[in-house]
């Protein structure tokens, strides 16, 4: 077994605190990575606190992983000791449904094994996440990293940079295009810098005015404010696409308003009550509706090719491990631009 | 000016009356049409009885006419007297707009001149419908009706008909997919005409087990009783492609939860009020929720002549004109199997 030091939420209502546990060998098709970051994702905080339910204590965050190979198993092809590696969301899956073999693990029929607060495949074992200093993974699973980029910056890659590059390409979004991304956050901001670099015309929807130095060096051509009915009004039926990163409760019509006929608007997050929806705001238009989730291990290596080729990576403010609790409270008052990436380094002094 | 027979509200609690009004002489680009039959809508009962505001009293309903040219004007160059034709959801609209210019009139960015209970595009000249003698329409606007079919069965196919077809070809449904239409109406019955003459394997999901015989012989492989839990669950995650034709409230989550990955469901039908939405329910799956209205002219056209080539019309219960008020509360009974489709001649008598 191998020793590795973490930090982790013993329970729904305690801080994260140091924690240390075994991973498994490195099996045959298995590689061992040393973490050097972890990104922080929204949803680390809504499993650590259990808002979603069903947490499993005790429980290591991290699902934006990237470090180097430490060791590889003798089966491994695609990897040797040295190398840069990442792990996203999902460490495993059945690999025999339909949505694993077109590429769609995250949509695996029997269940994809979430990186933490999951199970691996046996659906018994637990998974743990990137706050931590090592990790074993299935090669399968792990991608590889660019070598250009600052590593600090590629971890919210794994989660933040798929999640929104995943829509953006399969909904075709490019030049000619005006595109919108609502909410400028981790996901928002990655958001920006794809479709502005696919060359779609990109605007920021926001409640904030002050976001708009920001939305131009991310790429934004300008910054429509949300709660502004005349900004609204002014770019009514004129978008051909909206990427909505919000997870806040909103009025879903005011942005159907905005698009045009053919119009297409794609959530990535969602709130966790029901929103209303009048369908006549879809029939005037014939508008769409639809939702995305991560992306496969196919598409999250491509991008993360796109973004050695193009320097692309996310805005961070890295923190040592210690200062993750303060880090979740930052981002409650979305305090960070854009993502905090943990240096893992700081565990291991 | 051209005297004309029709029924008409003369208010909205008022029972429909034999009215009679005079329309515009026939211009250079107008064609006279001698009504021959009017499909009944359920739009029709809502606007007669003013159920979605702003009604225009006096109003002769009915938008779904076919009858034979009387008369051309001077620069008539595609109907000649005699020939059949037919008036959809609209008699005009701005032309110069990118929808107009891209076949899509029913979005015209100025409105189109709905056929009754709207206005030509001066915005102040009062349309009529179809429950009337005839109708004089800009030739650009009327439609081309196969000489094969039998004519009280053409009328439904200019609103149910292009309604139902043209979602069915926008998401281009056809063989090798498992299609569900919800809601087994005037709408319903014929999307599971065109469906399964796409080859698409066509579900018909309905309230009413007793539809089953009904779904077959319109061309269903089978009926999923919407209320039946186990019936659901059988069929979960197992459609490409659901069209809804139901305007009563309900429950989103149910239908969405049909839909395999990357499937689609799409509206024809809207209830007044906003419904539920759990933006999950998109989100896992990859599924868009979309709405569809009516037709443009130039798809109007292509669907008569598939129909013409295919043998397809609407299931009718022909009445005379006198029997319309009596056909509105069947209808509100689901009592019709599926369109009422007035015999215009009976108003000449």
């Amino acid at each position: 077994m191998i020793e590795v030091q973490a930090y982790a939420a013993q329970g729904p209502k305690t801080p994260l605190t140091p924690w240390s546990f075994q991973r498994r060998d490195v099996g045959a098709d298995d590689v061992l990575i040393d973490i050097a970051f972890c990104g922080v994702c929204h949803s680390d905080i809504h499993q650590a606190r259990d808002e979603w339910g069903g947490s499993k204590f005790p429980m290591v965050p991290g699902h934006e992983i990237v470090g180097h190979v430490a060791e590889v198993g003798s089966r491994v092809d695609r990897f040797k000791v040295g190398d840069r590696a990442g792990v996203g969301c999902f460490v495993d899956s059945c690999r025999v449904c339909a949505n694993c073999q077109a590429d769609l693990e995250q949509f695996c029929v029997k269940g994809m094994s979430g990186t933490y607060n999951g199970f691996e495949q046996d659906k018994k074992t637990p998974t743990f996440g990137g706050y931590s200093t090592r990790i074993v993974v299935d090669q399968k699973y792990v991608l590889r990293l660019p070598d250009a980029l600052d590593l600090a910056g590629v971890a919210p890659l794994l989660c933040a940079g798929i999640t929104t590059w995943s829509p953006l390409r399969h909904w075709n979004v490019g030049a000619g295009q005006k595109v919108g991304v609502v909410g400028l956050g981790g996901l928002g901001h990655m958001g920006v810098k794809f479709a502005s670099a696919f060359g779609a015309k990109t605007w920021v929807i926001t409640t904030s005015p002050g976001k708009a130095d920001d939305a131009a060096r991310l790429g934004a051509v300008g910054v429509v404010v949300s709660k502004d009915a005349d900004d609204l009004a002014k770019h009514a039926g004129s978008f051909d696409f909206l990427l909505s990163t919000i997870s806040a409760p909103y009025d879903l019509g005011a942005y159907l308003g905005l698009l045009k006929v053919d119009g297409t608007m794609v959530t990535v997050g969602a709130p966790e009550r029901p929103l209303d929806l009048h369908l006549f705001s879809l029939i005037m238009g014939r508008k769409s509706l639809a939702g995305s989730l991560i992306g496969g291990i196919k598409e999250t290596q491509e991008m993360l090719d796109y973004c050695g080729e193009h320097g692309i990576v996310s805005d961070v403010e890295v923190i040592p491990a210690d200062r993750i609790n303060e880090a979740y409270e930052r981002m409650l008052r979305s305090d960070v631009r854009y993502r905090f990436s943990i240096d893992i380094g700081s565990l291991r002094r």
